[in-house]
């Protein structure tokens, strides 16, 4: 946690916020924090700056606090992820907003296995809080758009090629010998398929949506991997 | 597992191999394979082919096999981590193989708890199967030299400038606003610092070893998002 992420419910006053529960816990515990001290925090949706901590204790963390900073600037970058399997899904949410992702797109595809939609990683307050990780990873403070796209084709062929619009939109799909695109015009539209792939038909319907096949070389990667080093390479 | 990589102690003649253990109870339980079925395989060390499965049950699986085609080259790299908190070492180093590193130097630093050196992972069994393991992912047979450095001047002193040698090093380093070399003389020697960073003088002592920062932006990742991210920026 490189910043104390601070919610609205969390204000006491508007220069001051009493945390509770794992922030608390982790500022305690991890950071060693003491009465006097200094954190980074920065306020959902807001600004960031420096916080002084007034009390740390088993019960809470207060602290009073000045936000004078811009967050970083998101990526324009829209992440379509074939749902990773419940175990990976919450590092690869996680890292999609750590990497600076404005929009995060979960996708159903022929290899994503139905039980995997029924994980309790799935509901709305389990990705919220893996987003705020990412964010607080790496001292973000805007919570990128998430979407989950439970139907393959009408997502695909309804919404996919507006969102693409007049940026670039891409298919990492191995074997095809598509090159990284140089001079990349934003915003970018970047799909990654399951673990095994995307099948044939997914892959022509990414493809006539206005996505480009971009191949990583021989290696297949885990999605995260595959993920970082991707924005790595584009941004 | 993309790829069933066999050990030599697997071989029950040069053309045959018997395996139980985890990659038994993978091929089984998530590739499902069958009696005459196919699989990527390889050699560790060696080549890379198909496999025909001719027994699976609990017991084993033994499959005939022919390798005639060279692993995907290692790329010219290596790279200088911060030993990580256990819990993130087994990622770190997985995915390290899996993108193809050719040396991994785990490296003591200031900000690197004493304890985690204690850590049953860094045992080399423990090592070993997480380098394996980023190899079948990614479809290698080649394993990274791996080297674990517990004192960092010594390493930093003595044995980093040669390393470095003729080529490109580069030390990961926020707020230093280094930009990614153009035209990257290969091999490329990257170093990145533990969570919270290099301290002053261990930044100083790696810039007068040869290195010159990078920096990645606002941005703070994790260790194995950062490395990822660099690798595909820089290869």
């Amino acid at each position: 946690m490189n910043l104390v992420l601070l919610l609205p419910e969390d204000l006491v006053a508007p220069d001051r916020a009493r945390l509770t529960g794992r922030r608390l816990t982790h500022v305690r515990e991890v950071h060693r924090a003491t009465v006097g001290g200094e954190l980074a925090v920065g306020l959902l949706g807001g600004a960031m700056g420096r916080g002084r901590v007034l009390r740390l204790d088993a019960e809470a963390l207060e602290l009073t606090f000045v936000l004078d900073q811009a967050p970083p600037p998101k990526l324009p970058l829209t992440l379509v992820i074939a749902l990773p399997r419940p175990k990976v899904l919450n590092r690869v949410v996680a890292a999609a907003a750590s990497l600076g992702a404005a929009r995060l797109v979960l996708l159903n595809a022929w290899k994503v296995e139905k039980a995997y939609w029924a994980s309790p990683r799935l509901r709305p307050e389990s990705l919220r809080e893996q987003l705020l990780l990412g964010l607080e990873q790496a001292r973000d403070t805007m919570l990128p758009d998430l979407q989950l796209a439970r139907l393959f084709r009408p997502f695909v062929e309804d919404d996919l090629p507006s969102l693409v619009g007049q940026g670039t939109g891409l298919v990492a799909h191995p074997g095809t010998g598509g090159e990284t695109p140089k001079g990349l015009v934003a915003p970018v539209t970047l799909a990654i398929g399951p673990e095994g792939g995307w099948i044939d038909a997914e892959f022509d319907s990414l493809c006539r949506a206005g996505l480009r096949p971009l191949d990583l070389g021989p290696r297949i990667l885990r999605t995260e991997t595959a993920l970082a080093a991707l924005v790595g390479r584009l941004f």
